[in-house]
């Protein structure tokens, strides 16, 4: 049943996160034991058109199901955690994480029908998990979630750590210390292999310290003569007990909007991540009520999402809450890339409507900071861990990189660092690596329900259509002469519009009609000629007249 | 002809340019004589699906065909003179621009076949052109493109200053400096109303000068071992300059790559805006017969556009030069909002070919620098004009907004501030300004040689096709009773791939058939009335198994 040539061997590999930032899935596999961190998604990249999330190819997993001992979750980030409804259909394992990790998931599985079906195991900061033979431990690290957690793989072949997503704040909220301590200890232990996140290795210099923000949005409170709404990342807990914080110090009401918001209040504050003070939440409802300088909302839509709250709040379309001039509007976040021109288009909204708008870079609007380490953050924890290997993680191409180099320049041995695309893997063996066969990798594309059947075909005819849109041309022909008995009727989606545009369509139309009489003239009537002809010259005339490329269906019926 | 209640007022108005970045186009009227300032085009919208490009609706102007005296050009970017061929084919008036401004129009009026129609009048900062009841005068302003002007109009009621795109450079390469003293000469003479750029209001301090880039440049060519490849803007010609001054100083020779690159500095260097040692330039072919570290190539493609020379470079599919490992690949340029993803898969690609890629934001990279000024220069020019009216221009909202504060902020009367829509307009009568009736404004959008028939129909049908494709449904019925002769035929583009989703399609099949027969056997046989159920049977049954929604066009016909 094993693959002979896989035992006693170590392979390390991802299945997702690296060359790109999303749908992390990193394999360890020691002879027939395969321990999984995370399973995530990823959101489509602009020319997946219509697609709605991207999640790893597993095929791998599938194909070696008997020797899948769980997943390890590092934190409850969709881009570590939204795979599991769809992975966890096609894998039945159990899944391990923290406990505000696993709450997360657990509201996942609960809304996909899996949470009956699926292992849950809680572990913590100093949990041992026997996983076959390989030993899994774990160390806290700071991240803009709670409950992050890097991952210690002790194997025959020797030690592999996974940071997961990391920063080094020396200041944490809720005194949430990374644990220097065990990350040394670890490092003195000797660890063969590094998996290290890569996310800011562009970023010289530290990431500030969340707790920068607290300061910030008391100040800004204070100042405010209205109402404050703050928008940010719901799952950001300790940025939302900071919102409390500074409620609470400046006598302010709060209100939560936003689905998402709205459950992260409510699982983080049920599993004691969330100190909130009695009688500080009130219902959306009753914003107006309260005078003005007595109130702070809370809401979702800091990516400028088009169905957010923050979004319908700007453009006046939310049902319970309206933005009044005055009010102080906080936008705690920086845009992910792809997501600037929305966020723009929600500040614009919010000023036009008056409101004091607190926007931009964290450098310059003081209210956020990154979950991710930056330069020097990334060279310390290459230098708590002095790994002999070093594979870049979690980043774009040019982010791993970047981070080689800091490996590099810290003193990893050049050719002891490995710069891998998904499904490359390194086999170690006798304490030495080398770049090993690929495994199956790839994306697979969620469109609605269904999973895997949107390919490159459909992808290629959604981006031709919503470039020129689309001709479909019908035409009857007889069967015994082959002449028309009706048609050609040509319809238009997405090309012209037909009341502007009669005179092309009379004369397309003309194209076509005597396209097909040469042919019939000419003795050709199979079908498939029929068709690239009328194609072909209906093609080349719209592009003369136009410059555009249509895609152009006849569809010639016999009668 | 003219109409009364214009008479003998000061109108200010934007057919494009407020509210947005680009097509920029400014209207000053006095009576019966208006004035122009700047022709732009603006890149198409993420949502304009298949668009060209945008410019004006200028029906206010064609409709005022006879008071339009002339368009005077601030300088040669695309988002200031990229609209002239369109806008000189319906109104053909003289443009008026400084030497290398005029020569860039030249090259697309040629192009569009306008040359010789069209009456280009040659200004400096030193020319007065009377213009009807409106003087125009100018002022030399920096820019990332030289002989950038401001322009000054006095007229009958006051002086209109309209700053162009500018900042403060205090050591312009090619001493070509900002006209202090002209600016504080046109301030002390009073300004009625100023409308200033507001590009990077959103951003504290001052812009770098552009000469830093230059060092940068000289310290990288020095350092490089094999060939450096520099690419940026075209039209940035002090910036070509510094990387020709650079290449002199580590005596490389220069290749020019990427149809704009070649266009521009064959322009700039035959207008003497650019000096070019002899013998410096040589042939793309020849770079191969050349010392890698005797070469460095001038190139296109700083925004990662798919088909530029960087990008084909990065790809491997470049006819003429390939980048080697070790090689030096400067992106001298910052992504603009929505260019992002593409520059950043160009530096994966030239790191994975084993490039050294200096790039990001100038303030990490240092061999970029905007050519707006920050906010602190923005408050030079304000306390430079000291307008009693003040009108931000060139920007989103939220930048319009941040300028309005700067202005209050060095003292403009809070309800002098104008934050205008294109076709708002202020009118100025007697010393007073006030909102006036708006003009028609808005986007007319340019899909290949179309100009105005690709509109919100077209737009909606481009977006639908492109989220889930089309079905389109084909079905004969017979004349006497109805009954179905040919198909259910169901073709797919975009929305699954046929081969695998058989069974649904079959299923998607048997739902039309039923449907019709139903309808024919209660005797519904009204076309619209057969196509409307049709589509909504078959798409609630495919929401229901895909949660997808297909465009449905039903063709049914008789026989």
């Amino acid at each position: 049943m094993s693959k002979k040539n896989n035992q006693d061997k170590l392979l390390i590999f991802a299945l997702g996160g690296v060359g790109e930032i999303g749908k992390n899935m990193y394999v360890v596999q020691y002879g027939n034991d395969i321990v999984v961190v995370d399973s995530g998604l990823k959101f489509p990249e602009e020319d997946m058109l219509g697609i709605d999330i991207v999640i790893p190819d597993i095929t791998y997993l599938t194909d070696n199901r008997d020797k899948v001992r769980g997943i390890l979750i590092t934190h409850g980030h969709e881009d570590h955690i939204g795979g599991l409804p769809y992975v966890l259909r096609h894998l039945n394992v159990p899944v391990y994480g923290t406990k505000l990790t696993l709450g997360l998931i657990e509201g996942k599985l609960k809304e996909a029908g899996l949470l009956g079906d699926t292992k849950r195991i809680l572990i913590n900061a100093d949990s041992e998990v026997q996983l076959g033979a390989i030993k899994a431990s774990f160390f806290k690290v700071n991240h803009s979630i709670p409950d992050a957690v890097g991952v210690c793989l002790d194997t025959p072949e020797g030690r592999v750590v996974h940071t997961g997503d990391f920063k080094f704040d020396h200041t944490p909220v809720n005194n949430q210390y990374a644990d220097l301590q065990r990350m040394a200890e670890i490092g003195s232990g000797g660890v063969l292999a590094l998996l290290s996140d890569s996310t800011n290795a562009e970023r010289p210099g530290f990431t500030p310290s969340e707790s920068n923000i607290g300061r910030e949005f008391e100040d800004i409170f204070r100042k405010s003569q209205q109402r404050v709404v703050v928008a940010t990342f719901a799952s950001n807990v300790h940025r939302l007990q900071q919102v409390i914080n500074a409620a609470m110090a400046t006598k302010r009401k709060l209100a939560v909007i936003g689905r998402s918001m709205v459950n992260v209040v409510s699982i983080a504050s049920e599993l004691g991540y969330l100190n909130i003070p009695e009688g500080m939440i009130i219902e959306p409802e009753e914003v107006g009520k309260i005078a003005a300088d007595r109130v702070v909302i809370l809401s979702t839509g800091s990516q400028g999402e088009p169905m957010s709250a923050l979004t319908r709040m700007a453009r006046s379309t939310h049902r319970k809450v309206d933005i009044l001039p005055g009010d102080t509007v906080i936008i705690a976040a920086t845009p992910i890339p792809g997501n600037e021109k929305y966020v723009g288009r929600t500040v614009d909204e919010l000023f036009r409507l008056g409101a004091n708008v607190i926007y931009g870079p964290g450098s310059v609007s003081g209210v956020h900071v990154s979950g991710h380490g930056s330069q020097e953050e990334l060279k310390l924890m290459l230098n708590l861990m002095k790994p002999k290997y070093f594979i870049p993680i979690h980043g774009e191409y040019r982010m791993l990189r970047q981070h080689a180099l800091l490996a590099e320049a810290v003193g990893v041995e050049k050719e002891n660092i490995f710069m891998l695309d998904n499904g490359d893997t390194v086999e170690l063996q006798g304490g030495a690596a080398r770049k090993g066969s690929k495994v199956q990798a790839g994306n697979v594309l969620i469109d609605g329900l269904g999973v895997g059947d949107v390919g490159n075909i459909v992808l290629r005819d959604r981006k031709l259509l919503s470039q020129d849109g689309i001709l479909v041309v019908v035409v009857t022909l007889s069967k015994q002469d082959g002449a028309i008995v009706s048609g050609p009727d040509i319809i238009s989606r997405g090309f012209v519009y037909v009341r502007e545009s009669e005179g092309l369509l009379e004369e397309a139309n003309r194209i076509v009609t005597s396209t097909l009489n040469k042919l019939m003239s000419d003795n050709v009537n199979e079908w498939a000629s029929l068709k690239t002809n009328v194609k072909d010259a209906l093609g080349r005339f719209l592009y003369e007249q136009t410059r555009r490329r249509p895609m152009i269906l006849p569809i010639i019926m016999e009668v």
